[in-house]
């Protein structure tokens, strides 16, 4: 049985708003920082090895916010696989307080893309076998 | 027939990221910026008004993303009514480049509610009568 | 009498904190914006086209915060040329509320470089004299 | 003699911008946390409780930038008391690479506050002799 990906990450002064609650594109950079470490720590891909001649753009984004989290918490931070396709990888993820309560969850699909020489454009390109592995290993 | 509510906004250098296409979270404070200037402008409910007693949290939120942008590019945000509830909005939204190619799209689902007191409880609060008429003008 | 560039920014909801005031990073934002819109209105030199070849990082920053700013402020932001060295520039600021009051204020040195081949690497690069025929314009 | 008060921090995908090294704002963001930090491990005083009756905002801030940093990098973020009046705190502060090359220093004077009822208005608090106690350990 596969287990996901999971770190975790405090809700800081900068990511809450006047209701003092974290304001929800804040949400989504954590969730870019969870798929950040994923790709590093799991995948041994890092962001700064990769971003000079690739990307893993966002192409679609699915969340439901279910509980609001204040400045202190400390979230527990899930991401798994659900599907992978040639260059495209859908995953599930879920935020959760410390009590297990959902904060919120959803899916997100990742394209991994090559840049070409001038980086204004940018192009599908298949993960490799040995990524598709690594990748498996979180297909829950 | 009725129309979107739509502004302007440009790319700006903190937007992007080392790839020179608009990190996505920051398209999601694009969003709320044009949600805050539809309460402002639309609705006569402005954000700095409203936000000492009452908020309009995201529960929902689902977008494709189909088109990078870049420094200094200028969208056209559109925003537009889906569905209403009791105390809740369906809304869908467009942003489009300036030949008119869809950048991203899609909908979310914001929920009027009622800080408490202490500011540390929040409940759903039916809209007024008069907000709905308002919001009204903009289901499309 | 040389005149300061001049533009106008609302406070957004993205931009207050807890407390209902600008979270200070959030002015260093609006201070880049403020630069990146005198490179591009003022000296025919928008970010856009500038940045696969050459920056303008920031150096040395000096910021007096004398008074809050809440959401809905316009505020009217100042800049101006204090001396321009070959590769250099110390450029004052202000920004004021509606009433005329100063909420920030300080000095800001940004060095014009230019990036080698591989983007990891940058060294100074002399303005040129059109370039600093433009910027001698703001010197107050 | 005293020691600073020291954590780490990790550059993101988050923090740089189109030139891969960190966009400057975010380098401020990081020293809001550092400041967090030693106000919730030090001071025993959590942002997350101070923050509904008190604040600390920064009336002054001095930075010099002197080295760029880039994705992946671990930074080392180091702040000390350089001086400490009735209600308000001079601390110097530098965030160091792995090497132990200063990426960037500086200086920022906090001022402590109490915020009255509609959260409207604050005006300075002197520090408690308890606080100054604890403060007074990070005096170098």
């Amino acid at each position: 049985m596969n287990q996901p990906f999971i770190t975790k990450e405090k809700i800081r002064f900068q990511h809450v708003d006047y209701a003092g609650i974290v304001f929800y594109p804040r949400f989504l950079e954590m969730l870019n920082c969870l798929v950040e470490d994923w790709f590093e720590e799991a995948l041994d891909r890092p962001f700064s090895k990769m971003h000079t001649t690739n990307g893993i753009p966002t192409v679609d984004l699915k969340v439901q916010f279910k509980k609001a989290a204040r400045l202190g918490e400390i979230l527990t931070k899930k991401l798994w696989v659900k599907n992978i396709g040639g260059a495209s990888l859908l995953c599930g993820f879920r935020f959760e307080d410390e009590q297990g309560n959902t904060c919120l969850e959803g899916e997100v699909t990742l394209v991994n893309v090559a840049f070409s020489e001038e980086k204004n454009a940018m192009k599908a390109a298949p993960f490799t076998e040995e990524m598709k592995t690594k990748i498996l290993k979180y297909l829950v």
